[in-house]
């Protein structure tokens, strides 16, 4: 059978012994997985931050990987806790919108409510289901257990309100949609929507054009990129955007990006 | 053989190279070890949040594992290195109590003082024995190299101090034990002790009753919870009980909590 | 083949989920790699940081590993990229200076600049070399691929300037080179020109003598001690010398230190 790699994206951080300890039952039932850290600094409680980091990342990963979500503020309470099947891959967390790209992606995905204690760990804490539900089945699917054992299928999941950027009269407004470790200012609008010569408004500032990368900009110059993700990206050279301009990095609208082509190509 | 899974404890962060260079050692002694992090944020010098990391961990693990903790503020002085077997399992760290909780759940450990440079690397500096003697016999141990050649047993190992939860007339008098990231307060007072229609004092705050879930507080309300681990556990939903009230996460007694059973049925 | 380890050095942070789409994208094309965190938290952009952190861990890691580091100010512009080969290991990342330390220890080092399109993802961005070149040439590299097909070789890399310790009539003069994170100043004066009688100068402190052990100081008390890597330490037992001593870690120059020895023999 294929190997499964096992992937953790959390709001844990790393200062405690919550993704240590996650791991551990992990490889408590299946010795041989392979478990890769997505990312553990979600901010707290941040569900659309989670989806974000799931849907810039997931293609990059051997098909028929295993990706574990806990992002999980209804822990123990009415929330289901459930394991989507989309492509080749599964995806194990809350029923709470931490999925939304994935069945935005994938719509002939299948989602599962994970029930069968026979996959949880003996005793399950109303506080800890990263530990307890969604660990022991990510191990268990690992080793070949089918998805549907896990529980019965659901057709209803939840799914987080997604606000495209809004296009009109040769203007596009979008938002900041995340800040990055170095400051930069992540945007939803995507590169099909720019051209080289777009301008671009953000807060009182404006850009001209969009750069090939950051080092064509002045060292501390503000300048416009399109991101790895193929998103709009606001950087600054060898410096931080987010300190140029007043952001909060846990709100979905940060900022509002207003993106004017001269070259009607683009649109 | 069984393969035994290698984990690490610190306070040394990840800021710099000192853990990787750890895993760095392990793998050039055995290319198949399998490492896992369990936490390098135990606050700096803090042997008591390093026992209690291992305390509400190592269960979790598969038999066999072998734990090095290194918080080590005695590195290089006259406190011993130590391999400690209890149960299947080894740790592997100073002898300065960070081990204290294994000593406890296990009476018939097994502990050996690390003299045998064989299984240490060539140099040994006066500052860094993770590298340097912890890892080697963590990686020796991982090949099946038998715990008696790495020195002799001795008899006197250092435990710190614990003081349990106070009881007298109805009233649990306990205390906040560690600050977990998302602010959770965990104290030392075990479910055992609580029932549902309890009364919690902290600080200037009473809560009154144990909730099963957050969810079942208000958002930003706070709320007293049993934590994963099986203590009481003072939170917030969607919030932060640190913020709340004001705590010192690195000293043991950060806050007196009062526990008052109205069901005498807990008691 | 010798199983080859790859391990990972960046300015990424773990906040994002940048370096695990980089091992994503390693096990995508090699399953079996494995893969070892090194140091995500070298300051933004600080190539100098970067070098010095493979200096002080390339030794420790088995023979053959490829070591990619990815800070990268310069990435999507006209800096190369590189693979390096020394002794035995491989060395993958921009050619900005991070291996500067490589070719001082292995003079007959080798260097090819990666132009094969083969080994890169299919697309590459401008922004984000780590994951679409310096990870897929590891993996391709752990595979077997033979260096020299990555592209062709390059004589003149890029080299920081090492400005070593000066020694005049007995006296050292040297500098600290970093902070670690337990707030130790790591200088580069290297303990060969030390001996336990030496008088450090450091800021407005005078140390007398350096120590085998931080317990050789009372608790709170400042030290000199030989680090882990061989070079004077300045440390507070239990404390931050960093705290003591006002000092910036992410320049060169943050403080000058001033070594006399009474005891001749060791200049």
């Amino acid at each position: 059978m294929k190997k499964r790699l096992i992937t953790l994206t959390t709001d844990f951080t790393l200062k405690n012994h919550y993704v240590g300890v996650m791991k551990g039952v992990i490889k408590s039932i299946n010795p041989e997985a392979e478990i890769i850290d997505l990312c553990h600094d979600v901010p707290a409680y941040d569900i659309r931050a989670a989806a974000l980091t799931l849907r810039d990342s997931h293609a990059f990963f051997p098909p028929g990987a295993i990706h574990i979500v806990v992002v999980d503020p209804g822990v123990g309470g009415e929330r289901k806790a459930i394991a989507v099947q989309a492509a080749e891959n599964f995806y194990i967390g809350p029923d709470n919108g931490v999925f939304t790209y994935v069945y935005k992606s994938d719509p002939s995905y299948q989602a599962f409510e994970i029930t069968n204690g026979e996959y949880m760990l003996s005793t399950v804490s109303g506080t800890f289901h990263g530990r307890d539900i969604f660990a022991p089945a990510a191990a268990h699917l690992s080793l070949g257990v089918d998805v549907k054992s896990l529980g019965d299928p659901i057709q209803n999941v939840v799914r987080l309100q997604i606000v495209e950027p809004e296009l009109s009269g040769g203007i596009v407004r979008g938002k900041v949609l995340y800040v990055d470790s170095f400051g930069n200012l992540i945007t939803d609008i995507p590169e099909q929507l720019l051209d080289r010569n777009t301008i671009i408004k953000i807060g009182s500032y404006t850009i001209n054009g969009v750069s090939g990368s950051y080092s064509e900009a002045r060292e501390g110059e503000m300048l416009a990129i399109i991101g790895s993700s193929g998103y709009l990206e606001i950087s600054v050279n060898k410096g931080r955007a987010d300190d140029r301009i007043r952001s909060d990095n846990d709100k979905e609208i940060v900022l509002c990006v207003t993106v004017e082509n001269n070259d009607k190509r683009a649109l």
